[in-house]
């Protein structure tokens, strides 16, 4: 019986060893030893922010279950480099669906990394709940399906691509989780110690000093902008977040895990507009509801959305990452009217902008929901040997 | 009765709003789309270090208490976003005191982080100590404080701002904790236990590795020389830091907290001259004299100044910071005479230089001192609701 | 008794003194106001970057015994700061040995930092067994033997310096290592506890985000491609870790030291010919076999040359940094060969040019092992107070 779910190791070894030849292969047949594919040295410094935030930040930041430590960091590099391989050979396809090619290796493996966001955002919602084995499937599905979304976006709506990662990544997630049965109430495994809430807290504080740099990696103009806007809307949520966790618990004590989410939450809700947004109080307002409607969501989420939907997401990636990515969309929709009316009084034009960026963010969630779904069908078939609900949130399962 | 500390949450939940909205309206107000507002790409890799190491280093490196990690990673980043905030908004008032105005937004978040080292300092020497609404007013009182003392030197001496900041905050903290009552000797919540030790350790070695970004940031030229000066004075004084823990401690064991305290020793005290020195070994004998002098007042100030004058100290910032900063600015004196001697004969030039500086000086611990007796006297009122002396260094009291 | 090998201040601190003090002494005299002295901007953040990785990153990796925590973070900063200063004083006479002279201050600097790769890595071999007399004393002759080795590369055989630094530090820490007397096997204490493995594997982490920068510091043309190779390599070894270390563990669970080693594989085998591939797809299969390389030899190694040679490789120094080295070094020449057979026909050249790189890779590794063996040998006499196998791996020797 253990075997069923335990000796998943022929899986998982042949599938990452059949994928890592097929990289290794792709990359051999298709060398371009072209001028462009080794650049210059501008963007190192930022394309080593990025690496550094996924990798490290992200691995600390994972760690909230007091038993699964050593699998949220170790499954997020895992994800990541296998991930970013995957990313890099998806756009190379791109230009056979309109979309522009890639600008030279340097600047494709920080695009890789940020399409990749979308994965990890992901991962948290089923944290401690897929095995290795449905984990890289679903980075694999999850990041075709991204991929089409942005076509789409892009070839019929025009819409810069890339800036729905983190709508993507969270609606993907809970679609996967849907689908997945709910841990029993009882267990304790899925609760956070003292300890697994500090390094998730120090990996909350890593991410929040790097999220400028991620903000304004793949701009060609107006980056410092994108950057001091990011740092504002940063800086102003989680002032918030401590405001609101006091406000909202009672006995008026902080709560770790509101602090956790919140900081975070205006860089997500600014990264729609950080380029586009001229003065600092716009970003500093978006920072503010980005962190109230965050702190507001964990509360309503979790009592009225999640029970009866029987939604388990593990890190609370909805209110996370979710509704401050939905809050951002809709600000920089109401942002662009706004500079567009300012300028002319053509209407017609406002019309079709507004339809094309509401477009693009339903078409964005709608699939991100129905690949969600179907992925995670398919992740809870007897195929992948899906683990018993009574072994959730364990490294014993994984590691020796 | 606990209602009357617990329930703090009024206060400051509705003060950080207050202050956030004051801010915010601030910014909105004083808006000027001028082209320098977001500047080009040069000190943002610096910039990134400095913000980084104030965030997460000081996260870690504040972690000594055992039984208060949450608050001091959490209040760490509290305070610094406020505090980044109110001494932005201050120094654009700066101007009408006869100080030069700032260089665009992104240069002027270096500097309110640097002043925010005093506020870290201070807050280093109340820690656990002090509840969110004290540490908040603090943080408010003595950026206007320090930022008044700036003026003061810039005006009535000519002596270049921000290299206080090391004394300011020091003197300002032992002023403040000097008016909060002395915790019970029996209490073992102040104790570090060697988990802790190790986390304050790491925080350490992570401002060790990022203090010549913080000595160099600011500076216009020789940029290059302040790292290199700064360098070699952090190795030489950490080498010492070793040597004279193994022999100020019975068994020639080492000890962590000394460990802890003086390897930055040497970047404090060159942060006076960094970009002045020639010769790297003057940076070197400054390095080795500033890790003496911290360790040697380790020994001292524990046994002989803080018992008479019953001043708790948690973090030893008098002789993390004060020491080696004051030796830092007596040094830079004593650099500057012998460069204008060898330079030329003219006593008189000479006499009002050494005034200036001594004047200085004297003006930033006098002016931190009364300053911080008056706030630590505020603080102590029923008004902020002081929490009892033994329930100090406790997370309980403000985490859930 | 106990003062045998308690008192060991009196050496250390006398010891640490006078090398200090040389130092010193030396910088002062040589000083050189050249304009070369301090220059410009452009490596800074590189320089930082290794900087970080060396003292930070190891400081964590180095944490995988349970009661060696401290002496492993604390070390580890103590031989970096007197490693650098010692290097960088041997770099000054190295012209005299007809090696090309230094370019500046802040470039001598990483020079020294990489150097020092040797004696950390030695140092790995050793952990928990040596007291910190014997290994600064360790530090100094090591960084004189890898000079003398570079001198030797370089006189005769013109083959660029530095290459060969983890290969050295491997071979010479494995002599040294030999020498010690081997811990009890029933001693629990240099088992590592899962929270040993989490902090080790956060360094690990950490090191593989800094690898690149690491292989490109030293670099004048090339940069980018040695980054972006390191990069892939470092992608396909980490892929390979996870593979492997489930394939040859039992139940097909991970075994974290496997990942903890086999992740930096990829980054050592590319450390030779990083600027030279001219296709990712290389890279990637060298970062493929560097982790099978160092898998498969945890396994062999660990059973078949460890037990017989009496030797114990505390961190597994031989399979983490000697494998991947010494494949690194061999592909590098097979890739010379290659490049040079497809230019042209001249097979003079070819054997000259064969012959010279194994002559350097074998002269290393020979040089190492007898200069450690000798090492060793006086390291374990009487006057080093050497610590008795009982109390192997244990912070309380040398901690308070």
């Amino acid at each position: 019986m253990p075997s069923k779910y335990l000796n998943f190791r022929h899986n998982v070894s042949w599938l990452i060893l059949l994928l890592e030849a097929l990289f290794i292969i792709y990359k051999c047949l298709t060398f371009s030893p072209a001028d462009g594919l080794y650049p210059g040295d501008t963007t190192y410094a930022v394309f080593q922010d990025v690496n550094h935030m996924m990798t490290f930040g992200f691995g600390f930041f994972l760690m909230v279950l007091r038993r699964y430590r050593f699998s949220s960091t170790g499954f997020n590099l895992l994800l990541i480099v296998l991930g970013v391989q995957w990313s890099m050979l998806l756009e190379d396809f791109l230009p056979l669906f309109l979309i522009k090619p890639n600008e030279g290796l340097l600047k494709s493996i920080p695009k890789a990394v940020i399409s990749l966001t979308a994965v990890i955002i992901s991962t948290g919602a089923v944290l401690g709940k897929a095995n290795p084995l449905q984990l890289i499937v679903m980075t694999f599905v999850e990041l075709i399906a991204f991929c089409a979304s942005r076509c789409i976006n892009n070839a019929c709506m025009e819409v810069l691509d890339l800036m729905h990662v983190h709508l993507f990544g969270t609606y993907f997630g809970l679609a996967v989780a849907f689908c997945f049965p709910e841990p029993s109430p009882g267990l304790d495994k899925n609760r956070s110690t003292p300890k697994s809430d500090l390094f998730s807290m120090l990996g909350c504080v890593f991410l929040w000093v790097f999220w400028p740099s991620f903000n304004s990696v793949l701009l060609q103009n107006f980056r410092m902008r994108a950057v001091l806007n990011t740092y504002f809307a940063l800086a102003v949520s989680a002032v918030t977040a401590f405001m609101l966790s006091a406000l909202t618990t009672k006995d008026g004590k902080f709560r770790m895990a509101h602090i956790r989410s919140a900081v975070l939450a205006g860089g997500v809700t600014v990264s729609y507009s950080a380029e586009t947004i001229t003065h600092p109080w716009i970003a500093m307002i978006l920072g503010l509801l980005g962190s109230v409607i965050t702190i507001l969501g964990s509360h309503c989420l979790q009592r009225c959305f999640n029970p009866p939907f029987k939604i388990h997401d593990t890190l609370g990636v909805h209110f996370t990452f979710g509704l401050p990515a939905v809050l951002g969309a809709v600000a920089h929709i109401v942002l662009l009217v706004i500079k567009q009316w300012t300028k002319s009084g053509r209407s017609q034009r406002l019309d079709y902008l507004v339809l094309v960026h509401v477009g693009a963010f339903c078409q964005t969630i709608s699939f991100a929901l129905v690949t969600g779904f179907i992925t995670g069908f398919i992740l809870n078939t007897k195929l992948f040997k899906k683990i018993p609900v009574s072994k959730y949130f364990d490294d014993q399962l994984y590691w020796e």
